[in-house]
């Protein structure tokens, strides 16, 4: 197909086609002529994983960049791949610039102590480490209380679905289809997560603080 | 205390101090003399506040104006407060720019569906259901396989923890604290979430993945 079709197709609009094709996101059609260049269903594939990336799950474009280097990157084994593409995607968001210097509340090794409690095994350089460290560290020095037992129950509520999610990995299929489950089950799943405790968030709200104007009335009586 | 002391016990750097004061996120000191003035622990903890916001929670110097925002508006009811810090929260992120226009899959409905299925009760403009919908219709559009017993598995392992999160909300305090009590747990809690998945994910994919050399090795004997 023409580049048109493949906005229309995508839904991505033709000057966003032609941006990724420049920043290289996106590999070049087949040339058929001069300014004219045929498109399959691999450029559809790659561009609807593209707009995955950044619109569901908020990607900036060098962490799109990065995502799609680990998809590509044809040497990397595979029992690494999970994890690589995972550090590719974590963000600007735990701030390199402010590190948790003074660990006074302990942060750090309360991270070993939950992950030997779960029994998880994980590389001592996973960036998920540094950023729970740092979400402790943070609610801490915001006077908020937070035990081992608190962090175990968030541990043990995402274990199963983890545990699942591995398992729906398929170990068929090429390489680059296999990481890239892995990394759209991280990023949009993610989305879905954050999106239904916001949800259930609501609602418990609703429940509990919506009631107060009326029990305010009933005790005026 | 002054300016540089301020600085060093939050450990935010002064011209970044400078720059909030400058952005109106933080209020200004009490003026003492020319070019000196002097602030309190109600400006240390706000601070912190915007250090969490930004560093943890990754939020955008306009999603923090706009919790901040939530934050102090004193004419909000209690009721709604939660959902409206959480409103602000909802970041660029899922794009407004691409709505799943094509919605064949039915996400939307399948978002209502599971609502009922849990018995929450959302408001209908509630952002998180824009988003949930969005992520389905991406995961379909990857031909990702998504029903809604899979969205209930995930519904569940949340909704305990966001029952719990919302009863450790104070009912005394000022209305300030009670929010900013929100506003955090959603931001700071959400990145423990997080964190822990791709915890969980790296040891379970390390279980799966890791032992294929061996049994590779294994067979070939």
């Amino acid at each position: 197909m023409r580049i048109s079709e493949l906005s229309v197709v995508s839904g991505v609009p033709v000057p966003t086609v032609k941006f990724y094709l420049r920043e290289g996101l996106l590999a070049a059609g087949d040339a058929r002529a001069v300014n004219q260049a045929e498109y399959g269903d691999e450029h559809l594939r790659r561009l609807r994983l593209i707009r995955a990336l950044t619109d569901v799950g908020g990607l900036r474009l060098r962490e799109v960049r990065a995502v799609l280097a680990a998809i590509d990157d044809e040497l990397m084994p595979l029992h690494d791949l999970l994890g690589v593409a995972q550090y590719a995607l974590v963000r600007g968001g735990p701030n390199e610039s402010h590190p948790p210097a003074d660990d006074s509340g302990g942060a750090t090794s309360d991270v070993d102590r939950l992950l030997a409690e779960m029994g998880w095994h994980v590389n001592a350089a996973a960036p998920s480490r540094r950023s729970l460290a740092q979400a402790i560290f943070t609610l801490r020095e915001l006077r908020w209380d937070v035990s081992i037992d608190d962090l175990v129950r968030y541990a043990r509520a995402v274990d199963d679905l983890a545990a699942e999610e591995v398992a729906t990995v398929p170990d068929h299929g090429s390489r680059s289809q296999i990481v890239e489950h892995m990394v759209v089950g991280t990023v949009i799943f993610e989305a879905v997560l954050t999106a239904l405790r916001r949800l259930a968030q609501e609602h418990h709200s609703a429940r509990r603080f919506a009631k107060r104007p009326r029990l305010a009335n009933d005790a005026r009586r």
